[in-house]
C-alpha cells in the first residue's frame, strides 16, 4: 500500500470538514477558518518508541497518548482544541498497527472535539509528531509568566502514577494487580485536562502542564514569572494505587520529577480558590504551595522544615 | 547541554516576536494573532536522513531544505508564509551540526519572512518535521481540485535537476564539474516559489508543488479536478546542466518522476497566460500541456504520438 492510500484509509475518518475546517487532508495544505478575532495556540510534540512510551505499548495507546500530550499543552494555555496535524514515521506499513494507532488517536480526538487536518507519512524509526492548534480570545491565554506572589499553587488530579508505572515496568516482575493496571493506564492513556483549562482561563493567573515533573515544570513558571515557589510535600496528591505501591524512598522523586503526569499546575489568587475548585468540577484540585518572592522551587515537609531535592526533571540530551 | 538550553541557544534567533506572533517559544504553546478574516493554510512534512536527503548533506543544507519543502506547499496554495514549528530528533546533541542546521534554517526562513514559533527536540534517528502556516483571504487559495478543461498546464523553472543530482551521487564517480555542483545545489537548496505562488493566486485555476515528480503530482490535480492532462514531453523545461549531463534514456523518467523539483505546476486559462508569465517575473514559466476531458496524464512526443510512461512517482511504503 502506498503512502497516499495509507493516509486515506486510516486517517480520513479523523478529518471531518466543517467547524472551521475549510479543506482537510488531500491538498498541498489544509485550510482553516479560525473564529474571527481569536488567537491561535500552537504546540508541537514528538513521541519516540522506547523513549516516550514503553516498547510494548499497545498501538491504540500510542495513538491516544500522541495526541493527549499536545491536548495537555492546549489545556495549560486555556485554549479550545481546534485541529492537529500528524507526522508519522514507521519502520513498515503494518496494517494491524495502523488500525490500532488510528483507533486510539480517533478516540482521543473525539473526546476533545479536535479534527485531523493534515499530515505526512514516511518510513523510519517509529516516531510521531503532532502539531495541535487551539483557539482563544486575545489576551485570555493562561501563560507561565504571570504567576504572582501570594498565589496558591494547585495541581489537578494526582502525581506520580505514570512514573511509578514506568518504574515497575523497568523492574523485574510487573505485579498483575488492579492497582498496577490503574498505574499503567495513567502512563498509557493520560487524560488531558482541557475542560478544566478552559474553565480556569478567567480564574488562574498562570498555568503549566506537568509533562517533565512538577519540580522542573513549576521551576519554568518561577523563571518566567520572576518569582519563587514553596511546596508542601505532605500535600502532594497521590492516588490509592500510587500510595499502595510506591517504595517510601522513591515517593518524592516520582511525584516531583517522574514526569508524564499531564495534570495542570495552576497559580490562583487565594480569593479565587473556590471558583477554581468549581471550575474543575469532579476533578480534584489540590493546593500544594504558595508563590513567594525570590526564585526557584523550595520544598517543606509537614513540620515546615526545608527538604533538599536535587533530582532534575526528565530532559533529553541531559 | 539539556534540551531547553539547546532550543534557546540555536533556535531563539529564528523566533522574533511581532508581526502577529503574540508569544513565541517558551510556553506550553505559541500564540499567534493571524490577520483578521484571513484563512490559515497548514502543511506538515518530515525529512529523514538517507531518505529525503543524502547522508552526506551538509547540516546547513538540511536546515534549508527542511523548511523549503514546507514553504513550497504554502507557495502552491498561494498562501503568505507566516510561522512554523520545528520537531527535531537527533542521535546526539552535536553543537557543530546544530550550528549549521540552524544557520541554513535561518537563511531559508529569512528569505520567506517566516518565524519559528515553537518546537520540540528529542533524541532519536535524525528526523526533522516542520509544520508551516500561511495566511490568505477566504476563497483565494490555489487548490488542486479546480483545474478546468482547456487550461494551459505550466511549470516554473526547470525539471529533473535534483533527480539527476541524486542519480549521479548514487553512481560511481561524482563528476567534479560546475554543472554537477549546480545540480547538487538544486537537490540540497531548492528554492520555494512563494512570490510566484502569491502573485498567481488570482490568475491560475489550480496549482500543486512538484515534490514527488510531475507525472504523479499532476495526476493528483487530474484526480481531484475530475479532468485529464496531456503533456508535450518535448516542451518539458530543462536546465543546461541537466541537458548536458543526463543520459538520454533517463531523461524522461528523471523529469517526470524524479521528484524533489519544488517547482509549481499551475493550470491557467489561455487568456491569462501573459498575466501568469508577468506574475512570475524573472522566473521562467513554461507551457507543457493542456487540461483535457477524461482522466489521468497522457504524454505526447514532438510528433504528437502517445508515449507510454509507467514509472510511478516516488512513494513511501510502495
Amino acid at each position: 500500500m502506498d503512502e497516499f492510500a495509507l493516509i486515506r484509509r486510516w486517517f480520513a475518518p479523523l478529518a471531518p470538514h466543517g467547524d472551521g475546517v475549510v479543506l482537510g487532508i488531500g491538498d498541498d495544505c489544509a485550510l482553516l477558518a479560525p473564529p474571527p478575532d481569536e488567537q491561535l495556540a500552537i504546540t508541537t510534540d514528538t513521541l519516540i518508541a522506547g523513549r516516550h512510551f514503553p516498547l510494548d505499548t499497545a498501538p491504540a495507546d500510542i495513538g491516544w497518548k500522541s495526541l493527549a500530550v499536545s491536548l495537555s499543552d492546549l489545556a495549560a494555555m486555556g485554549a479550545r482544541p481546534y485541529g492537529f496535524t500528524l507526522a508519522l514515521s514507521l519502520p513498515q506499513a503494518d496494517e494491524n498497527w495502523l488500525a490500532g494507532f488510528a483507533e486510539g488517536l480517533r478516540a482521543c480526538a473525539q473526546t476533545a472535539g479536535i479534527a485531523l487536518v493534515g499530515g505526512d507519512t514516511t518510513r523510519g524509526e517509529l516516531s510521531i509528531t503532532i502539531t495541535a492548534f487551539g483557539t482563544l480570545p486575545a489576551g485570555a491565554a493562561l501563560r507561565r509568566d504571570a504567576a504572582q506572589v501570594g498565589d496558591c499553587i494547585c495541581v489537578t488530579g494526582t502525581l506520580g502514577d505514570a512514573a511509578l508505572a514506568l518504574r515497575l515496568l523497568q523492574s523485574d516482575g510487573w505485579p498483575q494487580t488492579d492497582a498496577a493496571r490503574a498505574l499503567r493506564a495513567r502512563l498509557d492513556r493520560p487524560t488531558p485536562r482541557n475542560a478544566a483549562g478552559l474553565a480556569l482561563r478567567s480564574i488562574a493567573h498562570a498555568a503549566i502542564d506537568l509533562s517533565d515533573g512538577l519540580f522542573g515544570d513549576l521551576g519554568h513558571v518561577c523563571d518566567a514569572s520572576g518569582v519563587g515557589a514553596e511546596l508542601s510535600i505532605a500535600d502532594l496528591p497521590a492516588s490509592p494505587a500510587f500510595t499502595a505501591g510506591v517504595p517510601t524512598d522513591a515517593r518524592l522523586a516520582l511525584q516531583l520529577a517522574g514526569g508524564d503526569d499531564y495534570e495542570l499546575c495552576i497559580c490562583v489568587p487565594p480569593a479565587r480558590l473556590d471558583a477554581a475548585r468549581q471550575a474543575c468540577g469532579a476533578l480534584p484540585l489540590t493546593v500544594i504551595g504558595r508563590i513567594v518572592q525570590g526564585e526557584g522551587v523550595r520544598l517543606r515537609n509537614g513540620g515546615g522544615a526545608i527538604v533538599d531535592f536535587s533530582t532534575p526533571s526528565y530532559r533529553h540530551f541531559s
